[in-house]
């Protein structure tokens, strides 16, 4: 893997698994837009907690359809704005009545002297919606370009799942959409792993000026690109959906993990699927009946709970978000916050150990106080796709 | 509001929320009489544990009616005394059989040498009755006057609540209650705040021998007095409750906020609705009505989580103790321990500032070894009111 | 008790409670066999997590119906290894498909280069089966004998109890176990103690070369013979079990209070009852009906957390377990780990007395690095035994 024990040694001396203000992992995460939720979560008047990064923020939807990040409490004394009323786009506090606009100015204290509200304002953060999803910047300064990364070309429907929570550090879900060989193993149990292990792929990835791009090359000469958008999106192909038929084909996936804090992470996902007409149709028809399955199971975290627990076995998990379950089983099995300093890493790894390079070169700079890497948006040219002899000469991470 | 940057500091140089043992808000508060619990909920024969300012009790009720508070262990080996059997006006350790009386003497133990009992003694604390309450004193020395309060006059129906649990520090809801202006949005929800705001009432409050008397004018020249007996007491005139269709008129009620440790407390409440001969058998009805709708719906506590964890709206809670849901969200929604250093406190907050002004003194006094105030028992003459011209001069907080 | 005020202060000078690795008490306890569970509990090809002494462990049936411990986490990249999939008797870890064999030693790591495999090793511990549970062997070096004790004598069925968790320090129970005044009051709730107290048993004890040998002397003569077994083992003679009708007399049975980590353990069971022909199939019949009930009853801890919670009274306790749910309410409920130094013990805490000073000899030795006591195997001689006459002349403790 070409790290020299020296290199490995000052790897670990920076935590890669920090999201909290002020750490440099925290500074490292604050550069990006993070994806908080799904816009249709959001009715025009709600207003809901969120915590991100360790922090907790306010969101609403305003009676005009703008979601806006707020404060979490009100300079007043305190009071959680969520539990405020929206009027137009602004939000009343429920304990004294003082009202925010959009850009955080008070614009009512109802019991003070007229004037008062002036002198009282509450951070807001920058707030966009795009593929089916609110994201929202927490960093200093202006926000990098939005959407933060380019939409897929080509017709077809843009599906926001529901959001999952799971419970561990982001970095562990991050890496594994680094792991093609996991799905062999993770989402086949009881399947023949004799057969799946013949044909595993050759990971092999490469740092770029947006992230970074993998290849899982087989022994057919199929290829896949992977696009792994710095600091925790991933952008994939996946085989058709479970419960499919296979109507849509093999849909483009974005997956954003999303630290709610240092130990727990929200899976927040996009989709497209290229329908249209009447195929478009039977895929949503399709999609309605997973989603009353869907409704009628169990929480996916209380069968994760169950399998942690030794009490179902993890070869007998029933439920309609399999993968799903797998995954978050898996992936928080590792622990809250996974040891790292005991892996033995090996070759099909080789896209976790450069990111992690990366990160702890970026962590690094961060914490000396020095300019890290000037990311750029992901330029539209780079998709990913399956398919033989699509593959650059890539090198070797 | 008078505070002199310097005196604003050190108001903070003491811990104005705390309540355990050996702390200076722990002795201020261990002066007083501390409400504790129902009555009609500790039947005779009953042993139940209870949690006060950070340290626990034992607390059960012998057959003659006599309720005692004991240590919470058995000396022996340290089981639980409320996991024992009453006797008589005895309590008999469930582990070996150790009896107490209650002077917390030993008055058995079956397998021991005789005469072994007579070495043997647990604390008790004393402990009384009144208004449909149990009160225990926690405090050195003798207790102050019983009970701490005067009785409400008039003719009518005493009726103790059942006691809610609030998940943070006693002094938040302490605080709310010399807030009057939050009725008008905490408990009007959806309700038109600008017409609420046409006349909130004007705060102003003095510091008296017993506590606090804190007054609100409205713009008619309407005054209402509310009395904070201290440490966390507050008897006040309310308006009739929800679905009594008035009867009983405006009752007078009391709350009491007795810490269970820094972060928890208890709602102890018993109010007194000026009835008789017919009248009192209709509200009787009604409230047996309201007991019923109460038993069926969920727990207070489970519809705050939902409001905390954002799935349910404010504005969208239905409970039969509506305005108890609203203002445990509100109070404990300021955290375990609000912060009370980022506030930007208003002219409504004055009954807030002149009770923290107090309690800063009083702790700083403790903390320095110094005589603190020697607290009244309140006149019978003082009691909570709204009229007009009713109004003394008031020195403003 | 013969204790002077020195030795009495020297025996607080280790922590008798600890069962970390690395603590003397860890370093005791792990010298000895420990019943991890009831080897029904675990089919072929299931794979468990287990917590023993404070640290994690996967325990796994293979096809074959070999039982064995191994390290909790798949040394790759630390997923557990309990949700991985049992093959003969190897596990193959769920993440990445690496294959461990008995031994721990890695067979297969399918997208690694070929022979990685050897390079990687997990520690497995010795696993053995009997009296129809699985123990295992955590400490350095050989094990010693096993089984740990020898078989009941006598025809019967030998049936293991559903394993309970018990959420405090081991050492309370096995102290409880010592202590058989407790159960003329524990287990007597309601009845009448006069009449109880007068035939309690004078307690003696003395330690043997495989723990600690006590006695309860009644008044008529009768005397009880009680084995604890080094570290946390009690084998008793019990009177026939609650809804029985006497089925099968005087079971004998076999407590093991095995630590899952300080403040918890598991209460593994095995009792033997001399039954056989008519009788056994009766015996049975009873039990099934028993365990009917056991399955259709509120689970043991949730009736406890009412007890302890004050909403449900010690005499109300109403379940096929009622033994059980005493005993845990009661010495769970002197805390995760009981406060020893406030206690007032008496001539009837004999045999924790002995224990107490025992197992703070053993672990002072252990902390200063000197060679502690060789513990035996215990003798088949030895057998728990109640009869008059049969008491040898007992040093008293």
């Amino acid at each position: 893997m070409g790290l020299t024990a020296e290199a490995r040694r000052q790897r670990w001396d920076v935590d890669l698994t920090a999201t909290g203000p002020g750490t440099p992992g925290g500074t490292f995460l604050r550069q990006f837009w993070h994806a908080i939720g799904r816009g249709e979560d959001l009715p025009a008047g709600r207003a809901v907690p969120i915590r991100i990064m360790g922090e907790d923020y306010t969101l609403y939807r305003g009676m005009s359809g703008k979601a806006q990040i707020m404060a979490y409490r009100c300079p007043h004394r305190g009071a959680q704005l969520h539990l405020g009323g929206v009027e137009d786009d602004e939000l009343r506090c429920v304990y004294h009545g003082w009202k925010y606009n959009c850009t955080g100015q008070c614009v009512e204290t109802p019991a003070e002297e007229p004037g008062f509200e002036k002198k009282v304002k509450v951070p807001v953060f920058p707030t966009e919606e795009a593929f089916g999803l609110i994201y929202g910047y927490f960093g200093d300064g202006q926000p990098p370009a939005f959407p933060p990364y380019p939409e897929s070309r080509g017709e077809g429907d843009v599906e926001a799942w529901p959001v999952e929570h799971v419970p561990c550090n982001y970095l562990q879900s991050f890496e594994n959409s680094m792991d093609e060989v996991h799905v062999a193993f993770t989402h086949q149990p009881g399947g023949s792993h004799a057969a799946l292990a013949r044909d595993l792929p050759i990971i092999t990835a490469e740092e770029t000026d947006w992230g970074m791009l993998r290849f899982g090359t087989r022994s057919d000469g199929t290829v896949r690109h992977t696009l792994h958008y710095a600091p925790n999106i991933v952008r994939v192909i996946v085989p058709p959906l479970a419960g499919m038929d296979g109507i849509g084909g093999w849909p483009e996936i974005t997956f954003h993990f999303t630290p709610v804090d240092d130990e727990n992470h929200l899976w927040v996902i996009s989709a497209k699927v290229l329908v249209n007409g009447d195929e478009a149709e039977r895929y949503r028809q399709k999609r309605a009946e997973f989603y009353e399955r869907r409704a009628a199971a169990p929480s996916v975290r209380s069968v994760v709970d169950e399998i942690w627990a030794g009490r179902l076995a993890y070869a007998d998990i029933r439920h309609p978000e399999l993968a799903i379950v797998q995954d978050i089983a898996v992936q928080a099995g590792q622990g809250k916050i996974a040891n790292r300093k005991t892996e033995h890493l090996g070759r099909s790894d080789r896209g976790i150990t450069l990111w992690r390079r990366i990160l702890a070169r970026e962590l690094r700079l961060i914490a000396e106080g020095r300019q890290p890497k000037k990311w750029q948006r992901p330029s539209a040219d780079v998709i990913p796709v399956i398919g033989a002899n699509i593959s650059r000469t890539v090198g070797a991470a």
